[in-house]
């Protein structure tokens, strides 16, 4: 059987240290950061822009992602069975709640939204789609993490930052709120992201029962939660029933 | 200098092949269609999986894209300098014209739209961002080749294909097209792409006078063309400011 391909792994990872930016990056801050000969990088970096996988910048030299991985990006999620049998579901979901809506999938260690419908009113709101969130403090991370569709380990490897001082920031904690969440069948975040902010996810079931990603829902924690801080009862319902409905479609049995 | 890597040539033909999707391939049709050995197909379907650009379908066997490629299509997003400087306009364009808006920058013989407003009334609309649109029967490409963004060789290359009986389909009819969009500095598309709809479009400058991109106005025929079959003056006015203003953010010179 055939070994992975030292120059394809190179490659990606040149392309994963160009999205962790803010900036565009020289030859040899590329070089020196992946432990590789400049020659070696150039040649990678030369084919990458061939194929337009990256772009550099006329003016300084310096390479930034480039347009083909848009593409090859959105074609991803028109693929996507989870996202295509959610998406009627997920819309009728944040009407029905007035709030905003998120699909999740594991993703190296965090979640990657594949999904997202905006809560409907008027504010501003930026698409995360694409967007990686932390496993351990958000409410689609701890779901996929209690289902097992996400590796406890590789949220530990990710580091368990402490974003606010309501983050599970500890193997110990949150090793007892995964178990919890799958008593419940649900998971909750309040404010262990963001002060201020909150979020409740349930797990969407495939063929053979097993948790295939999570579908939550988000937004102030004044919305999202009662005046005990608990989320309130009307949203989980809502939630656990859309939950259900999207794993029925995706051919999980009743449960 | 170093040549180009092949193996990194061959993984991006292979993501392209399940781009072009809509279905699932398995490892004989994506190595007929590359015109490689079974063995060094499987050699870097396998690093593609293991790097999170490809998935492999549990029951079938059949490969597709990954969802690593989704991450990095909109981080390309996050860093695109002519995006970033065209949000804010492109928003108020849509609410002043009352129209969808999207910006497009040329890819490989084709237009990548790299940003969608909505049309704002409360149909059912679906995002084009990451869409490839043909640069011969699109208001953007037109104007893309007009400005020497695209090159005509490379649309002629990807077909000049007869969507409707209005679409410029041979490179003699286009380019006496395009000579009058530089003349005018806007171009139109009337239903050459798709009967009932219609779109104009204008260049994006940056530094130094060069377009780099196109933002358009698009939708129904009849809201983007007068009785005459000519787009409406309004719209044409608010568009070309709207260019206008982006290509000064950028650091064009004023024209």
């Amino acid at each position: 059987m055939a070994g992975p391909v030292q120059s394809i792994e190179r490659a990606a990872a040149i392309l994963r240290l160009l999205a962790a930016g803010p900036r565009r990056l020289g030859l040899g801050e590329v070089a020196v950061s992946l432990g590789l000969a400049k020659g070696t990088t150039h040649g990678i970096l030369r084919t990458l822009q061939h194929v337009d996988f990256v772009e550099q910048d006329a003016a300084t030299g310096k390479y930034q992602l480039g347009a083909a991985l848009l593409h090859l990006g959105t074609s991803y999620l028109d693929v996507n069975e989870l996202r295509s049998h959610s998406i009627n579901w997920a819309d009728a979901l944040a009407a029905r709640s007035g709030e905003a809506v998120r699909l999740g999938t594991p993703l190296e260690g965090r979640v990657l939204v594949i999904h997202h419908v905006f809560r409907p009113d008027d504010t501003l709101q930026t698409l995360d789609v694409g967007a990686l969130l932390p496993l351990h403090a958000s409410s689609l991370g701890k779901v996929l993490l209690a289902f097992g569709t996400a590796n406890l380990d590789s949220a530990v490897d990710a580091g368990l930052e402490a974003y606010t001082r309501h983050t599970l920031a500890s193997a110990d904690e949150l090793t007892h709120a995964l178990a919890e969440i799958r008593e419940n069948g649900w998971g909750a975040e309040v404010q262990e992201m963001s002060m201020g902010e909150a979020g409740v996810a349930a797990p969407i079931r495939g063929h053979g029962g097993l948790a295939v990603g999570a579908i939550g829902v988000s937004g102030p924690v004044e919305r999202i939660c009662d005046a005990r801080g608990r989320p309130e009862l009307k949203l989980l319902t809502l939630l656990r029933e859309t939950a259900r409905a999207i794993s029925r479609n995706l051919g999980a049995a009743r449960w």
